[in-house]
This record gives structure tokens, sequence and C-alpha cells, in this order.
């Protein structure tokens, strides 16, 4: 059975927008945070990865927006391993109302495993690929 | 046949992060400004529209990364009608180096017209419909 | 004697620039976290302060950069009160890198009590006066 | 007679939080803004620079908030040159709304050059010196 990874987090006045709720944008800081420490609780040393020549570069990027968050709500992000290729993860996210459980986006990034020096995408380290194995959401 | 709308944004030091290279996140913002101006462009009056009470929030945002831009580049930054519907109007992007002339990402947004008291999905109104027809692509 | 608030910051790739530091403009938004987290820590309401029609603008805002935070380094952020006027507030901010103990930068906001209608500054609530008071930091 | 450096800025919705106005911390991202202008204007080539191994971090801001801008506002952003050091320049910068005329807010950057290797503080290339020497502000 597939896990997810959550985190929380607060909604600052600087991500809120003339409308007063959280700026569309802001969404993808918060489900790019939240992969921050997926890593980080994974054990996923980014000086490490950073010695040995790799970058994270996102090549797609999608959000649903449901319902908005206001300043100072409390958020649960959850993170899920929607796809695992040799090259790339593909990684599912949700945000939470905290307090009300309501569901407000979803939505999605694509990151590759990239060669600092040439740019070209490159396999994930294998260590790295059996820590996210656990996380893969499995489709009947 | 359609039209497209053009406008230009250079790279600020501050879009860019540690990869040197801009965040995937800003290219949300340089999209969500075409728009701004677009409707700048149209003639559309952001305080008449905000004395109608209406709102235009984004329901869905999606981008696909081709090729990094880094400080200082010269982005031209593309808007085309994707759909238009009585409630909602589907905007697709390009961003290009104007320099080299090379794709560097596209994607789109979906936008919905919203009553500021109800929050709820509302007409689009007539003259920005008229307006915004001309940049349909049509689909063959 | 006066006391301190303090509170962790988890840098994000998206607070640094392409120096692979984090940009200067962001240390202003970490002084503002660690202001609404003092908020509420202080178990100061925002609902009940939007309701009685108040806004809290910033009127200065300043900070010295002495040495650069990198991405994931876990920073120490401290607020004390430098100052506390009849509608105003000057927080000092100091901000440490964790592990090291390095003082990386320095600064103050000063914060205004507003009328949410007129925009004029009005009396800081009194409640919220003897909450700050014992923060004022003493000057021998 | 010291000359000023003016350019333009429109506000973007993403500029604005939940007061209706430009969030304080963006004022420093439009100061930094337009000293990237100037550079250009004086013809600067931030290649040329880099190739030099230098780095321009601050190692000051201020910002002074009198009047709030709001989205679509056309901005008027002010630059001289303060002071001028071997090391160091201080850039001062004022704000204006361009349509009324008024004063939004003013402040001040302090940039060092430094080496990018050794992260020192070095002399400010000659060249450059020399450009914006018609820019520093005489206090009689």
């Amino acid at each position: 059975m597939a896990e997810v990874f959550r985190t929380e987090y607060r909604v600052a006045w600087a991500d809120t927008d003339a409308a007063g709720v959280v700026h569309f944008s802001r969404y993808f800081l918060f489900f790019e945070r939240c992969e921050e420490e997926f890593y980080s609780f994974l054990g996923f040393s980014f000086k490490d990865i950073a010695e040995q020549g790799l970058w994270f570069p996102r090549v797609e990027a999608f959000c649903q927006y449901k319902k908005p968050a206001r300043f100072n709500d409390l958020l649960l992000v959850e993170l899920c391993v929607l796809e695992l290729k040799e090259k790339s993860v593909r990684y599912g996210f949700a945000v939470q109302n905290k307090e009300s459980g309501e569901l407000l986006t979803s939505g999605h990034l694509v990151v590759v495993a990239a060669d600092k020096r040439t740019g070209r995408a490159t396999a994930i380290p294998r260590m790295f690929v059996d820590k996210l194995a656990a996380y893969v959401k499995q489709v009947l």
C-alpha cells in the first residue's frame, strides 16, 4: 500500500493578494516546500546530491483550484508519488484546510534528475529510488 | 484567423534561483502579467470591472518547461484564447527567448468570472466576450 | 528584563537567487513571518482584530546583511520590541544560522495600527499593548 | 548637477496583499529592477561583469512607506547615487504614483562589489565608477 507524506503550512500575509486569498502561484511554492521536507524526512542530503553534480529541475507543473485559503489558515499538504521512472518522478499534491478538512487545491510536479554540467537528464540515484518506491501510488 | 497578443518581459535577478535560472513558479507570474497587459490593450478597465463586483479567480494553471531562462534575458510572452465559455476563459501562453527565438515554456490558465460577494461563477460581461472572440484559436 | 521571541525558518529553494544565496528581499518576509508567529504565540487573534476594523501597515523597513544564508539552512529568527508608542511598534529582528550561531542579518520594521475605513493611524488596542510590554528592550 | 535615472513599473496583481495594496517587501524588488534597468541604460553588461568574477550583494536595504500603491497603478521609480565609495554604492530610490504625482515610498540600497570566489569586497571597476559619477547627488 502506498504511503503519503504530510506536512503543514501556515499561510503568511505575504501569500495573499488583493482578493483576500492566497495567490494561485503560491501553491507551487507550497508543493515545492512539501517536496523539500519530504527529502529531509527521507534522510536525503542536499549536500550529498549537490556533490554528485545533480539538479532536480521541474519539467511540468499543474494545479487545480477548488476553494481559496486565507491569511493565517493552517494548511495540510500531502505528497504521493504518482509515477517513478528511471530519470523522473511525478509527485501528486493535495492541499487541505486543516481545520475544516476541505480540499483546496490538487496538482502535480514532474521532476527530472539532471547533470549540472551538461544539463541533460540522468538516472535518479539508486538509493533515492529505493526510498521513493514506498510512496508510489498504486493504480488498480 | 485567430490573433495572438504579445508582450515582452526582462528577467529580473529576483526571478532566478540557486540553479542560476528562472524559478519554475515565476512563469505563472509572467503568464498573469501578460494577461493583465492584454486587458489593458483591450481597453478593459479594472476599475469598471471591480465596480461591477467581479473577480477573475484562476481554477487551473499548467506549465511545461523546455529550456531555462536566465537573468537579464528578454522574453517574448504570447497569449491566445484556447477556449471561451459563458463563465470561463482558457488562455494559452508561450514564452520564448526573444534573442534566440527558442521556446522556453508553454502552458495555460483557466480563469472564471466570479461574483465578489457570493464567490459564485457568473457570466463574463458581454463587452468583454466580444473583444476576446478575435483571439480564440481555431482548431481545424 | 526584556524577553525575546524566537522562531525557526528552513530556507526554501524558492528563497534563493542566482548567487546561490537567499535574496535580500526575502529577509523582510522572514521578519514578517516571525511577527505573525509572535502574534499567534501571544494569543492575538487576527479575526478579532479584523473585526475591530484594524490593519497593521508597515511604515518603515530596514535590514543589514552580514553573511549569506543558503538553501536548506535552518535559521533562528528573533524578535524584540525596540519601541512601543501609542499608535506604533518598532520591532527589532536578528537572523542567525542556527547550526553555526553566526549572525546573518539584523533589522527592524515599524508597524502602525490603522483604521481600515479611514486609513488613519489609531491607538493600538489596550490588550495588545499590555502583552507587548514584556518584550520592550530596555536601553540603559 | 546630479542626474536622476527614471523608470516606470505597472503594479501586477501578484504585487498586492489582502489589504488591497502593494506588499511592503515588493518595493525592494521595484528598487532592484530600477537598478537593473539603470545598468542596462549605462551599457553595463552583466555578462562582462560575471566574467570578471564579480557579484553585487546588498549590505543594507531601507524603505519608508508614505502612501499605498494598488493593482494596475503606474509607478515612477527614480534612482540617484547618494554615495560612491571605492567598494560600494549607496543608491537612493523614490517611488511616485505617476498619475497623481504623489510620493509613495523612498529608501536606499547599499551595494558592494564582491569577488565571486572569495566573497570579499573589492574595488568597483573603473569604467563603472566613471559612469556612476554623473548620478552622484551633491549635498551642499
